[in-house]
């Protein structure tokens, strides 16, 4: 064997044991029996360790020393696979084996801690797991490396490459400036549309089949992947050709499940349309959470709340919930779906208040690593922070910090990139329009395989084989823009209340 | 660490890789989206390969050596764990690991064609497939070597040490003696009860919380364990405290997911109560395939077909599909569940026929095996087959040769255990009605926490810490005695039909 196809072995070795952890996962959170949950997160951190044994052995080391010394004379998917995995690979050399383990058993059970608390709403019980999770990364850190001075920056460049608290403090600046005033004006002109029949009965099975329908008409491959139900919604690329979903069902609140489809429909479909020659590689991976997030929130956002796409499905969602929706029109219906209201869930908010959520996140993730914020003082300081930047307080750690399953799983510095994926979805939606200018037409039509077909010819093929701001750059001809997304509140929010 | 440390360590890992592989098995046959079949199956394969390469290791060996020269001095549990793992390892180092890989690979893609060809009634389809599993088991016995010069023996030995082809003839015999002669006497009495209405709509949901309810009553703990569907039901035991079962569910015809469920609860019930302190060794398993059909078979006939257990539970089942039952008193239902009648069908038989099946397909895979039948004939041998010993014939292979799953998963050999744990139910009751005489009086309550203590204290808790024939005589006082369940048939259908 050719050292290129001891390295592919080894690769296809590797995307067994990450399949095996993806359905593990999967399973754990989809109704896994409760009394399995503690050996299975033993099994986890056994399989993970060995994963990360392989990523860091000697063998390849070898692989890549060998194969990055002729990087010129190796094919262009050969040749990215190489610098990802040397990437990766100078990452993780960094921490001891074992303490990897530890951190991926804890970061399991805290999960699984995190959904029972969520449900007890007590935030005791998830304290020590939140605390453990924040020293073990903080730990993780320092193998790493502090970024730029600031150990926050270390996390912020796991999940989107070249961040920094320098650059999210400036573009978060820029969209409070077009945000703040909006929410306030919107308060001050005191006209809020009816708002009762999102919250009337639609029955959990019905909303079920709506949300295949929608799924369907989105380009949701069903051979391909699968619909679910968890507390916390989730999509998961178990191979390019396996990819899951979850929603929740509220039957008092029917846009949880039909949005949250939409939403995690977008990053399905972007691990759905990667390019199938990079079927177990490395590189066949969504290239960064932010432009993972920019697919997600292109779906939920530009078309899942546009006036065309609720023109063409207004009357299939009254049938399957007839009387809640008998005497409203389909215009009070745009304006209840897109009102903009200060609250108190992220995954509920509207697009308008929905960055002030992020920031907030955003904030307190920087006070817990730079050790402004201690963990036991969580529940006040996000209410505090809630009150500030929103004007309300949750009544209890359920509607508090407990919300987001994030931190559970050690996912510190992710937040940012919702943000940054809503900036990257309007600026990708100004480029489509220059070669789809009928998109507003197209949903109208419930047409949407030529958007899905911009989208995997301009990002999802590429995998990771294209960096986020080279994915920016090549698709829109430009680098990452605030504006976009500043001028499409802006006009949205402007007409919707005539402000 | 001591040699018992380490050797602990490793089986704590080689039972995270079955973890892993028996929910990637529960996935692909619970609704796994079907264009990643091959790409799981090839994950499976990996992980498989490196399962089977740390049983046969040099490290395992070493281990092995180690112990098994001072067994007098470890602990029991720990003797016996060695003693089973020595007896596997010794088995498994006969094949090369890149066979037995392929062969993993291979059963995996057979099983998933077999459910295709089963759906689309297409033996051609599947053919292929089976020539290959079978030649592909008959090189693993050529490895394993070939018992009591009868290749088949070496597989019947794999399900239940100590079994060959010239015992089954034997006590196959016996029960044919009292088989025939009954099923002879029942057609030319001619007076079947009216079954009617065993095939009138019941709906799925419903017997779907019927099941549940059932389940429940017989102990099945839900927190350690879930019920699903699927075409081919089963049960698996992924850890002690994470059993899971499927059942099949046909409006028209609600004993095939009701018997179904309670045949696979028994299987789950030996899972789920085996000693915790076995947890994670090889011996946390059933001890043989015949107890394990033993206890499936002791809930789904002694129970599930026990007249008590009905006079309970009727009522309950009326309110799930009360137009079906309107007019049926519950001695009709009793005579109606408990009909016998030549059918096609292994899963939907009546006990009392349900051994000739067995029957047909052990000289099948005799014939297999010896060569005496070649596969591509299989469709004619086996409606030959059933037309001498039932007297009908299949009109397609989909309720024929394609019914079962076993084949296409490499299962030869496993067959006559369904008919040998029936003779172990059997002989489990007669003892266990010394122990606890009231037995149909608890059925008449619903009361089954003491028979399955009785169970648990006499089969479950030992896992593969005794031997089958061990289990036998400690838990009845004798040795495997075919009389029991011949006397029970022969009293049950003498008196159900007036013979």
């Amino acid at each position: 064997m050719t050292t290129e196809e001891k390295f592919m072995a080894l690769l296809k070795k590797m995307s067994a044991y990450s399949e095996a952890l993806n359905i593990m996962y999967w399973d754990m959170r989809t109704g896994a029996p409760k009394k399995g949950i503690s050996t299975r997160s033993e099994a986890v951190g056994t399989l993970s360790s060995e994963l990360f044994k392989m990523s860091v052995s000697e063998e390849m080391e070898g692989y890549l020393k060998k194969l990055g010394d002729r990087m010129e004379s190796l094919d262009p998917v050969m040749a990215k696979t190489v610098a990802v995995v040397q990437e990766e690979f100078d990452q993780s050399k960094k921490i001891p084996a074992d303490e990897y383990r530890e951190y991926v058993v804890l970061s399991s059970k805290s999960e699984s801690v995190w959904e029972e608390a969520k449900d007890k709403v007590d935030f005791e019980m998830f304290l020590p797991y939140l605390e453990n999770m924040i020293s073990s990364t903080k730990n993780l850190i320092n193998y790493w490396g502090v970024k730029d001075g600031n150990p926050y920056n270390t996390l912020l460049d796991k999940y989107e490459p070249g961040l920094t608290t320098d650059i999210i403090d400036e573009v978060f600046g820029q969209l409070k400036e077009t945000i703040v005033p909006l929410v306030k004006k919107i308060s001050e002109k005191n006209n809020q549309p009816d708002t009762s029949f999102l919250f009337a009965q639609f029955p959990k099975e019905n909303q079920k089949v709506f949300s295949h329908e929608i799924l369907k008409q989105l380009g949701f491959d069903f051979e391909a992947g699968r619909l679910d139900e968890t507390v916390h919604p989730f999509a998961l690329g178990i191979t390019i050709r396996d990819v899951r979903i979850t929603t929740r069902y509220a039957e008092n609140d029917f846009r949880s499940a039909i949005f949250g489809t939409i939403h995690e429909c977008g990053h399905a479909l972007y691990e759905q349309n990667i390019d199938l020659e990079l079927e177990g590689l490395p590189v066949a991976d969504g290239t960064s959470m932010g432009i993972h997030e920019s697919q997600s929130l292109f779906y939920e956002k530009f078309i899942g709340h546009n006036e065309n796409f609720w023109k063409y499905n207004f009357d299939l969602m009254k049938k399957h919930s007839p009387e809640q929706f008998e005497n409203v029109p389909l215009d009070d219906f745009l304006r209840a779906i897109n009102f903009s209201k200060p609250s108190l869930i992220r995954l509920d908010a509207d697009e308008l208040t929905y960055a002030l959520h992020i920031m907030i996140r955003y904030e307190i993730e920087k006070g817990l690593f730079n050790g402004d914020i201690e963990v036991k003082d969580l529940p006040q300081v996000w209410g505090d922070k809630y009150e500030e930047y929103l004007g309300i307080r949750p009544e209890n750690d359920g509607e508090g910090v407990l919300q987001d399953v994030h931190w559970s799983a050690g996912l510190f510095g992710y937040f940012p990139s919702y943000a940054l994926g809503f900036m990257y979805a309007a600026q990708f939606k100004a480029a489509m329009l220059k070669d789809i200018p009928n998109f507003d037409e197209l949903c109208l039509r419930g047409e949407f395989h030529s958007i899905l077909d911009w989208l995997t010819e301009h990002v999802h093929r590429f995998g990771k084989l294209k960096k986020p701001l080279e994915i920016l750059q090549d698709a829109t001809g430009e680098g990452l823009n605030a504006k976009y997304l500043a001028d499409y509140l802006f006009d949205k929010y402007t007409k919707l209340y005539n402000l």
